[in-house]
């Protein structure tokens, strides 16, 4: 558990680094990133390096004690490699290259860029790679931000014949498996398959689909290439790129596989809950605090796809630039995302950024300092975590009470083919863990083939492809099992499985999905459920169930809702918050769990043997303390919109 | 009246088609549409034709004793005529070309593509014209749909230009019609005309109507080449395209003069009630069941278009894929709109389609089967309505007791000229469609040359250009006319005329228009009406009343509303629908007819001498059975949200 | 004091323009201005002239006694012209040209067509420079209407790259001036800086803010190279521009330095309300009059702008056809506007247009008369406003009580970083003027470096950058001064200054703004001011008050809203209008003058020694009238909705 700060030495004097770097080390910082936007600083000329900068403010920090952690500067190609190298800037889907101006302009697909990023990073990790001080190293940043990985580009046309070539083998197999009968789809050779963009109506589902996981692959290898070269550069420090919250455009659990040490990511609860499409009564209610699970859930997500070891790489210390409104934190605010981000078992805590930069881009995006001197109102609250931290026992995330899935392939086929404008597969997942947080547990997200064996509850809000393996898996776990709605309705090639949704589910649960429905928001069936009355939203499938499926809910109109057989419950749609938690604390309290209704906008999490708890509602909370426990932070009564307390 | 089908045989094994066949005949369907996407395996590869599998579907069909409609597969170019001809790809507005990979690519100016669809369409109706089980043919597939029949191409630019040489003779008589001495927009030559598009501000509006008509005609001379071989090689069997729901990208009128034996279109209420500018309310309301005016004025119109013939060629058999919402029908509903189409007068209602897809695009559509085996609930509704139809007496659809004009060139005027976002010509019509059919009246939708002499009632919503011919026919005409606003505010040169609007109908009804107004949704002028307190909305026409002309109705700011003379009235603005229907109550009864308000939701059609009553209501209907009529579907008690009970 | 009208020979058979110009002239109409789009008409082809049309039509005009405006063609190039020359078409940010068809279709950056617009402009100066009737010149039309300004041409390019060299002389200098450091976006040369669009994330906001500076610029010369030429050849003869209303794409202040003797504008009430961003109750409320602050904002603010003379070149004059929805104008609301405009200093009220044309773009834009022929609705009342005018004792604008500062650099700045969805600097002007004019106060709009010396109070909305100069004139101001949120918060640079905001304002009033915050619609932090309860919306600056600053008002959650020293006030926040209206009653009347609150949609303004009542409410308002004041136009009783009321 360490705090850390994201830094530009470039942007500032080199006279004020050193105070920069003591100021750190007194508030409690201990991790400092640097670099990652640094190459026409590193090399203002083709070829001409200039690493004294570098060199200095690597021994500036490390004389404060600090570690460092370098980012390779490749998300922000300089002036001069682009103007040499045009075919390097990414094609948009008009066919204009994007131009140079901003960051993330280059075509992830072009060899070109591969040499030129293979070529800064092996000069980077050469001469820093074994510097005592720099323990981690990070790839570019924010992979496929801003929607820059699709380029429409020959070299990536090429990359996405081959693989499609690599994927089927002969193009007969394509076709079969895009079903390109339909249409006269069919397509003679690899070399005649295009872009899935730009097509009079809907392209081929299967098309974009490959599409996507190809764009997945592509990101994957864009950052192995360097993640190779810094492991034989820098051995034996933990590698790993800044992901983003509730963000698919690559395959998390693809990516980390092979790439990363740990798993960080960049977490804004107040923009991220605007920008995300929760209830707007969530939005109104959270606009200074930002949506209690909206961080919480990514943390819970990143901490499975790093294996257990996540960190924030930018935490939010204040106001941000890039929200449709930008409003400052609650006084408080900045100090309880801390420790909740400790709190689900982070390593690291880093605050983006040490000081609010008064020019460019991000001026308008605060930092723990003023553009001119002195803490801002959010670095006060850094000290005082700074203070907190040193007294704090460290610990590790446990394993939480409730395991759930989330599985990459499926947001993307929901993204393709939402069926109704208001499906969203984040927004399923989130409706599902809500539900269980209000209930007081602590979760696990984890991939569809994961070790569930720990867990007495598994949710799988929902999965495009049920296979064989997860079939087995479930058939032979002790757990609770819930399958949300589409569950099982899509093979791997995007097609509806013979024998119709939930495939090979059936297996366990003898039912059939007859047809689907997406739903306006003012059509809503409605149904009772563990004595609430209430309504299904956005998406109800219609399920025939068969022999030896109990039918456990049904709306009025007699369609089911819950189906169960043995050890697995399906929920045949989107329920109503009321609902689905009314219905999941039945379901837990089944499951041999106990929960704990928390009120609106509290939560807990445990860590260690230290329980937190934090208050993101308008209203203060008496928390009860069990006896024996003593608080290590805050106060039983825990202070509306931003309060902390621990106890163990 | 015929039941019938779309089938995909290429899309299914052929061991499965006997028993599809089969099947088919048991449900009581007759018809079986096949082929028309099938271009890629007819010719795999070009010039090598492939027609054994379309032999023995054909046989498997018509062994089975199914009548067979082809479609020409024009609408999906295969891959490898799109590589070898890449000019036959249509233009974007943007300059690039629209992409292969769904369907509807391709350049309907393109004379190489003219060319290829001339081939294929000669090469199938050379082979199956005179098949006996080919009873018609249909071709192409819903064209124009996706707005793809604008492209930006060299070979567009030539016709459009040839075409305006051919309107206007010379190009000073061309700037004399579109007013181009405003903004100095005068034309040295027919060769300098471009594209009415990316113009800084507004082009010419006779600019855009005059490519708009252009793109009319090259639509109809599309089909009409194709339309010209099946008639040589297929003698005797019907011709026909396959329409739209409130679809106006070409002049239907124009396209069956020489073109088709019937009009058939396509008819999916839930869907297009969700994509109508209906009112929030009414979406609200029929979401289940779709509004209960959108398919039966397709009905009605289309029943005009092909002189008293017409067909649904496809029927929505449930849930659809193309909406922003998606709902599953009210139970019922597929069978009340399979009686609905029969009862306007439909020779045949055919589903789409036989079995849903498991691939490709449309694999949320519905069909009469699952992806899989069995019907569907939509399949079981068709089974029910195969049944009732087997003891049905066939009938005709008489003349209904008013008459509605609709007209393609006001639509388009009233298009590119709104004025107020909200002025919408199809919705001015459902406004009086709908007032009329709560009333209970069967309406006949004509072109306006059409021969009014058997109607009491004639209403014109709206006409932009009243020609002498018009006035003509009204001042002769035995029947009560009403023409509502805008009426006459046009030329044929897309200018105001010079005596004012309504133009030469002031020849009968001697009023002028001084100003006309759109209003903002929250601007509605007062007004009682037939005792009815309510408002004008959307527009106004200001009306000054000269000698003669009776002012029955004015706004509370005196502004006329409606204004008679004799046998005509004027409308001078869009009234609100309560008003509207007690408007339009007193009026039909001074035209000596008899209207009979039903409540909200429930229609009445006649059939030769059959009543039927369709209820799309939340309440169960008990509707009046005159003594002496027997019920021969249904009940007196007409269920809520899908009731049919029919009469004779 | 003047009527005028815009008229199109032209577009009019010649036997029809005596009889046009007697009746002009029997309507009091003494200015008309015509050609301003008949380039077509004066040179039908390259080189060859026409100008008998046109000696004609100046004639008949000036024999009837009227003055003649006359107007450069060069917003409309003809089609020959384009053709001859495809490199003056402007070029799209997609890389395509727009194109011919409408108007405003051209390069401005062009030096072909710079000198075709020079060459037109000769020809017509030359020939009528010096003719007795006609009194004025206006160049083009509405300059950058349309967004036509910026066109991403290779000789754009070129001018923009000499802009910046000649701004900033070393690429260096500006590299520091952009902070280029960020994101490696330093630029090796001038010739590396490319238009700042198409970036995958925001371009910089100095490279953005440049880029519009450069733009503005570009117009000016493009004027001011007309104008050159119009001042040689026509000496004597007033030159102007019509300007748009609450239009921004160019400095005002700057164009007008050198390039013109009057300002004139183009008014069009109505139709401006519905496009602009106020309130949904505004736009309900003043559907039909238009806003009340709407054109009176304007007319201050060009009367400054034309240093004291300002015309209306354009007044709507009946419903037009550019706004979403376009009602008829309440009857007297032309009347009203007509006389409003001469109230606040206008010395010549021009309506648009003498007679609607019936063809063409415009058609639904409603004149003076009708398309065919007698006075429309509007022309009506023009009428009285010419009888009104004949006994009007002519009087010019005196000074306000009340001056407001107007920006156009900090109008592009906020523009570009508005950081709240909901910021608009226009909007934020509006929200003082509109509560100064309840109050009843005269106010001249003027820009930064005017002379205040008449005012007890001069009210800044916002001043991005505050320099030296300005703290000096308010440091020895005997006025007080209001600055308003976001004040001196960026440098000329459009960075955020050392001392933190607002900047070099610290030297007066010792506060700091630590954070800033947008707000979105349902955040709205409450406090309580002048006795009123209310809250703060869409903005607050976080403001630490120092030394010596008085904190007049704060919120309840403790951050400052009025901060005081001296004859300086900053509010921190953007009010909500009951609290802009109550908190300025309270400083007005401190500041000697004496408010007077009017009824909602009342307005009174002062010219020369007569007072002004307009109610464009829907009451009729009883207007006191001061002892030994007697009225002049209309009665103590001022009707609703477009009552006028003089007294002196």
């Amino acid at each position: 558990m360490y705090a850390g700060v994201c830094y530009y030495p470039e942007q500032w004097p080199q006279s004020q680094w050193a105070s920069d770097a003591r100021r750190m080390a007194e508030l409690g910082i201990s991790h400092v990133r640097i670099a990652e936007f640094a190459w026409a600083n590193m090399e203002p000329q083709q070829g001409k390096y200039d690493w004294k900068w570098l060199d200095d403010a690597i021994a500036t920090l490390a004389d404060a004690g600090l570690k460092i952690i370098l980012g390779t500067p490749t998300a922000a190609p300089p002036q001069w490699l682009c103007a040499a190298m045009p075919q390097i800037m990414p094609i948009r889907a008009d066919g204009k290259p994007w131009r140079f101006g901003s960051r993330r302009h280059y075509d992830i697909s072009s060899p070109d860029y591969r040499r030129e990023c293979r070529r800064i990073t092996s000069a980077m990790a050469q001469r820093y790679g074994q510097h005592p001080a720099v323990i981690a190293w990070q790839t570019d940043n924010e992979l496929a931000c801003h929607d820059t990985v699709p380029s429409y580009s020959p070299s990536m046309r090429a990359h996405f014949q081959a693989w499609l070539e690599q994927r089927y083998g002969t193009v007969e197999a394509l076709n079969e498996a895009w079903g390109n009968v339909f249409w006269s789809q069919r397509y003679p050779a690899f070399r005649d398959i295009d872009f899935p963009i730009q097509t009079p109506t809907d392209a081929n589902p299967s098309h974009l689909l490959d599409f996507r996981r190809y764009l997945s692959d592509e990101v994957i290898s864009f950052h192995q290439e360097q993640a190779d070269l810094l492991r034989q550069y820098a051995p034996g420090r933990d590698v790993f790129h800044n992901f983003m919250g509730l963000f698919g455009a690559f395959d998390h659990y693809k990516f980390a596989e092979h790439g990363i040490d740990l798993a960080a990511w960049d977490s804004y609860p107040l923009a991220r809950t605007e920008v995300t499409p929760f209830p707007e009564s969530d939005k109104v209610r959270y606009a200074r605090t930002g949506h209690p699970d909206v961080s919480a859930f990514s943390h819970d997500l990143y901490r499975g796809v790093g294996n257990g070891r996540f960190w924030v790489m930018e935490q939010q210390a204040g106001p941000v630039n890039w929200a449709p409104f930008n409003p400052t934190p609650a006084a408080g605010m900045v100090r309880l995302w801390a420790w909740e981000t400790l709190a689900h078992g982070a390593e690291v805590i880093s605050w983006f950024r040490w000081r609010q930069a008064p020019f460019a881009q991000e001026q308008l995006h605060s930092g723990l300092n003023l553009p001119g001197d002195g803490y801002s109102p959010g670095g006060f609250e850094a000290v005082q975590v700074g203070k907190e931290l040193r007294t704090f026992e460290k610990a590790k995330a446990g394993v939480g009470q409730v395991a759930m899935v989330f599985d990459y392939e499926t947001l993307w086929m929901y993204d393709l083919q939402r069926h109704g404008a208001s499906f969203d597969y984040n927004m399923l997942m989130l409706s599902y863990y809500t539900a269980l947080r209000q209930l007081g547990f602590d979760i696990d997200i984890l991939p569809r083939d994961a070790d569930f064996s720990a867990y007495a509850l598994v949710v799988v809000p929902s999965l495009a492809v049920v296979d064989d393996a997860l079939v087995e898996r479930v058939r032979t776990s002790r757990a609770r099992w819930v399958f949300g709605p589409r569950t099982g309705s899509r093979s791997v090639n995007f097609t509806i499985p013979h024998e119709l949704p939930p495939g090979k589910l059936q297996a366990l649960l003898p039912i059939r999905v007859l047809e689907v429905e997406s739903l306006r928001p003012t059509l809503k069936p409605a149904l009772t459920l563990a004595g609430e009355s209430g309504s299904v939203i956005h998406w109800r499938d219609h399920v025939a169930a068969g022999e030896g499926a109990q039918v456990l809910a049904e709306c009025e109109d007699g369609w089911p809702v819950l189906v169960a057989k043995d050890n697995v419950t399906y929920a045949a749609a989107w329920l109503e918050p009321a609902l689905q938690l009314a219905w999941l604390e039945q379901l837990t309290r089944e499951a041999g769990l106990q929960p704990q209704r928390l009120p609106d906008g509290v939560r807990t999490r445990r860590l260690g043997d230290a329980t937190f708890v934090f208050n993101y509602s308008d209203a203060a909370y008496s928390a009860p303390i069990p006896t024996g426990k003593s608080v290590v932070i805050g106060d039983a009564t825990v202070p509306a919109q931003g309060g902390v307390l621990a106890y163990r």
